[in-house]
């Protein structure tokens, strides 16, 4: 996942930069990082944790320059606490000077690295940003123009990324052939801003102009911004997974306003509803799936279980009988809305299974009658390759189980998922430019079986 | 407002009251206290700020004891960086070791202040606590009972509270005879709790027994609880903000469940409405009375405005045209929602008015054609002498304006309060027994006019 | 211990405050309060640890008023964590404003704190300052003037002690009569301040003007500072201990300087000397005791020990072969100047001898020949009824043992205490107005046989 | 300056790390950093501040493994804030894994750079660290084994720089030809330890063994220490600015201890001493050099300024009329042992001169009739080319003034500077063999003049 921002603005990019990542929030909570420049120096700071616990308006007001590139980080557990791999990444070499930031899951990473090792570079990092930042970096120590250098740099990579770049002084953003990563640009008054989700647009009052196309390079100055197209691929590879998990509902993707994508799976999940007495959104995930589920089925929507507004730590009391306190100071069912009560509970997906578990368990314990659970994704039966950290199938509950036997785990009256084609019905984009691969479907690219051993090639990310 | 708490439980009290705060976090951010006592000694922490920045598990770990109270602050502006102010407050004296906790804005406060003072306490805190610890330590000192004192302290208190305390290992807990300030009491299978609202007693898995009654008085040991009616009253002063702003939607109190009271009064704002495309709550305040709109009106329940799941700090930027990003940061209009329609928003209140004015123009800016705002409570005309922190009579945008200035000035299509009349039945408590006072009611307690001077008399609560 | 502060100065006291406190932070460092008055309203801050982990500039910008009093405290174990007993402390009563700090341990304090306690005062703390501030309340509230207030209190009280207090605007200032705590006062340019040593004058370029005579009043205004000796005592019964161990060396306490009597202690400790090559302190303790002794034997004075300038925390290595790196990182021998060699080392005092022990073993791990160990104190005996936090007898290495058996225990080739009669003269103040009760003399005040009992009774020095 | 240390111990190598770099704190305090190999891995952690903040005991147990580098870290201003620079820096290439921390000032430096930009590598910091192990690397990868990769890299290097490096799990250390910075090494019952002054040996009870010599490649495993003399120089540049200045005392660096060449040289400014009263030093560094002046001349070593043991930030009054309490925060004048007194003080450098005049005043205004200045080091008329942190000239007291001129601007009333045959004689090294560059020495290697332009050409000294 993460979350990354590029903006040439002539008012300076510091602010500009904390604002857009501040609505990209969702995508990575464990690292932030601003890189500016100014024409001659850049400033970077960058850190451990969420915005608010990297950046003070000290330290923003020290990062001058009018364009910058910022990320927002998720890191998978492998590479955690790795302090070196938060970008973005500043390089100095032949009086160019680059920083790079990417969401990427290359196919053909350890290959690349192996073969830019080999060139010459050493890596002081895992992350693919400092591998493509070195492939640019060869591209133009070999005397080709910059934008040159990112188009064959592209044209090498396999898999799925969104990146933006400062070279020298001029911004780039580019995103893969399929468009699995999410990335789109807009204006302000002041200059240009590229993004992973419209949300951040919407927070600068920036004007969306369009998505970044899959396979296209963005060449951005205070002039404008010039396009280029460099790959192209017969379909596409949009993840369905942005659409009902990862991004913020109020985004707009590849043409697609979240919110209601979710809403008319909603709707789709209440075809010949339970008799219930209310439909209630498991806080926040489940929202605007129940509020089509709502108006589908005439079921009033009244919440059910309500999310506490403040973030505590669950202390674990010696004696262990308030365990089950973790899960009651992030929510708490409505007594008097669910005793004695049919519930409908609508959430976006079930991973592991153990969450939902002890949410209707709780429902339950508050003295509902019937619990019927509505899920707004297929079962997800498979890991995923292109970044987006689930488990191993051993984990995932729908992996090895029937319908019947994940309703009767995690104890629900009823249960019921949306169906695939009711899922690409709703987001209105082709199945064959959907990517859904984790429930199910084909992988959009030819890897080489699952197996331990290329899990381990593809796999790490990187970030 | 702050929220308290009292627990005797066997297995010991400091995680309970941790967990039972947190459930009251909404009623005070700006300090937080626990006191336990182990038969011997107290044991106490507290601090300014949220409870997880005053508690961490090791702190928690040496509060020993199974008899405890603690509380959430808020505090008025006037008594802000009073670190002393910090409740629980202990005392020791001839043998008796009190702690005690409050909640209450006293008429009589300055009165018995001074005469306390005479009798030889002198204060080392401004708060209403500290005054009643001092009235109880002279009754035990003058001879009487641990519960005589109690009620003779009570008898003596004229305004609203809600107190728990300790004496001597017992556990007490008061509410005023006009139950303006909530709290309840329940039980688990190893004592007994006391707090502000049900939920608290939610988290606990602790079973509601009763809210404690208008002018009672429980005393509470680990074999049982015993009441005392102390004052009565032929009416009741049930205070209206707490449905409709202060409570958290899923308490009880005094039997109505709030989030069905706001429900009600949404469905009542529903009569008569305008030809629009949606409904939509101001997140997350204007959400239960968004439900019942939706269902009374069948207009649908959309979202228009979401709110942002993480919290920043709002950094000016040095050329400041990024300032209305503070709203932004908080809640962000879904463009495809509102754009060309015309949008129903639903709030719970209106104090100044120029946070309405800001969502108002935000969601025009997004490109709503109209927005019709209703608002869940009655205008609000005049300041709370009950310790509810509202402006004064100059702050406040309806006291001297009629609906079509306000709306104007809020930059409404349309703009609708509750009445007073679909309030009461909304809540379903005779108007008799509620406070209005700042919707323009009577003032439940015989005070002087308001006036810079018996403001300045009555009106610092105290915590 | 514990250092106290009392300032008027027409510039504002804060700043004036936080500098004094810090020339007396060796006193106590585990909290820390500054309260100052601006003629309407007192203004406090104060926390657990050292001065400059309590106080920020934004902090001390908002401690307003021209007088003020500040306490850098030491607190005995059984307090320890009981933030309410931070000091100072303030009170307001019948129109009166008190604000109290003190270094206290009185011998009638349980008596004094029952009969206040029956006066209806009502104890939040375990202070000697808060049981101070009753009895001046009291005294006030029965229609005594505010210096009699003062003269009352002192009257009654039994023990050590030096205050100050602000009472209304003015500053007060306080001395036992026997004088054990130390207190000395001094002048501006623009106002007057009272501190526990005169290094803190010297901080604030003030001129000394003399020390608070035991049994003596100062009443202070802008104006000037009005004398007012309220106690005599045919005898003093200065604390031996500031001199040797308390004090800074460069402080002049009841007119000795005490570096001066360190030194010459030094040098009535190398009478007779033993061949050896070298004289070093063991640092900082010891060094104005050792360069007295290299003086006056001619041995020359070589640092043998180096102490480590920086603050570091000794983790425990698992494996735990490091736990002997505590001592090390504190300091280190220098291998060249004690190897093969007859090392003197000169210290302050032996108080467990777990320290001595431990630096004698390292000196000669690093080769030395011979230590021969040099205290600039008697052995210590017993614990102090005053308030120096010495252990209980059972754990003073010299309580049960003579002089062989204790330079066997601590591995010395051979140890040489100060005599009485050096001391003494080292001081320059007759022996009658000297305490030594630690060492074995009489304890000036008469108080009950030592006994779990008394002990109990008098030592909870409170602060 | 800065600190390195590298360990190989059977039992784990953070907390000996840890240790070590604290002994050695003093030559770094603006940043740390340890990394460790387990055989598979690395583990890093490194920040900004010193040690004691960058490290806590669980981020010490998560530094797995038997080999470990680290290093405290002093920052020229112009690199200060560049996080990206704080060392060690790790790379991984080709199945290699290479840690590298150097302290290091290049004369070839930008060549390097600009060679190693040509073969490919892209450098992500400025710091030397990062370009000695790009050429490593390339040595590597055309095929040379590990130890000649370094031997190719030390004969390429120009300049003064001390170094410990991991590669694949077995330790390396090297030293320039000149031996301007200083190395060590010795071994512990579990391994070996390298570090930059013998000092952090002592603190891990390892015994010295040897200097590493100029010129000289180790190569540790767990089994023993290989030599290999890489480069030969006819002469050293042994810094004297180490025994004067930055070494601790109690280290040996290249077989004299620090402690006693500053011992000497304090003796060698006693010949012919003014008439005094006592000899003082400047605390803490003129300590060493005033014990030899008092023996020498017979003097008595009596302390006039003494330090404050507590670190304190000094605020400036809004009035600023507590300015001068920067300097009495940090050292107090002994008024007795001064006033009227004739003081010689002793220190051991004077660079701007600005805190010498503030000391001068200060010891003045506590009522000394004379102050007599003596310095262990001779005037500096030159900044460092070898990473010294010095001022340009133009800040440089000694540059463009005489003796006497010197003496008049900091208000002593006699000034003496130690002479460079003295010094020498004092150290005990031939003065061919010492760098004394700053002092007016010749330049131990051929750099073009001192201009603007060759200055920033060679002086950015990475770390």
């Amino acid at each position: 996942m993460s979350g990354i921002a590029g903006i040439i603005d002539s008012r300076g990019v510091a602010y500009p930069l904390y604002y857009a990542l501040h609505a990209l929030q969702h995508r990575g909570q464990e690292a932030a990082g601003i890189s500016t420049f100014d024409g001659q120096a850049f400033f970077m700071h960058k850190g451990p944790g969420q915005l608010s616990e990297v950046f003070c308006e000290e330290i923003l007001g020290r990062l001058a320059g009018n364009v910058g590139v910022g990320q927002v980080l998720y890191t998978q557990k492998a590479h955690r606490g790795r302090i070196e791999n938060i970008q973005p990444l500043n390089f100095t070499f032949k009086n160019h000077k680059l920083s790079v930031t990417v969401s990427a899951a290359l196919i053909n990473r350890e290959m690349l690295r192996s073969e830019y090792e080999g060139k010459g570079h050493i890596f002081s990092t895992t992350t693919n940003a400092e591998l493509i930042a070195a492939m640019i970096a060869h591209e133009l120590i070999s005397g080709v123009s910059a934008e040159e250098a990112f188009v064959n740099t592209m044209l090498r990579l396999s898999g799925a990324y969104a990146g933006v770049a400062i070279l020298d002084g001029i911004l780039y953003a580019f995103r893969d052939p399929l468009g699995t990563k999410p990335l789109c640009f807009g204006k302000t008054g002041f200059g240009h801003v590229v993004v992973s989700e419209s949300v951040a647009l919407d927070i600068l009052s920036a004007v969306f102009e369009a998505d970044v196309c899959p396979g296209e390079l963005l060449t951005i100055t205070q002039d404008g911004v010039t396009h280029r197209q460099v790959l192209e691929s017969d379909h596409k590879a949009y993840c369905v997974f942005e659409y009902v998990y990862i991004a913020r509902p109020d985004s707009v993707i590849d043409g697609v306003l979240v919110y209601d994508a979710r809403r008319k799976i909603g709707a789709c999940l209440a075809k010949n509803p339970p008799k219930a007495d209310l439909v209630s959104p498991v806080p926040d995930s489940g929202i605007a799936f129940a509020t089509g589920y709502a108006s589908e089925s005439g079921i009033p929507y009244i919440e059910g279980l309500l999310k506490n507004r403040y973030v505590g730590r669950a202390f674990i009391m010696p004696a262990q009988n308030l365990r089950e306190n973790a899960v009651r100071m992030k929510m708490n069912p409505v007594r008097r809305h669910v005793t004695g009560k049919s519930v409908i509970l609508v959430d976006d997906s079930i991973v592991r299974g153990t969450t939902s578990l002890r949410i209707v368990d709780m429902v339950k314990d508050f003295g509902a009658d019937e619990v019927h659970l509505r899920i707004g994704s297929p079962p997800i039966v498979a890991p995923c390759y292109f970044g987006v950290d689930l488990p191993t199938r051993d984990e995932l509950i729908a992996a090895g189980l029937d319908l019947e036997s994940i309703r009767e785990k995690i104890h629900a009256t009823s249960l019921k998922y949306v169906s695939t084609e009711d899922l690409v019905a709703s987001i209105g984009i082709p199945a064959e430019d959907l990517c859904m691969a984790c429930s199910g479907g084909t992988f959009p690219l030819d890897i080489k079986n699952e197996c331990s051993c290329c899990c381990r090639h593809i796999s790490p990310a990187g970030q």
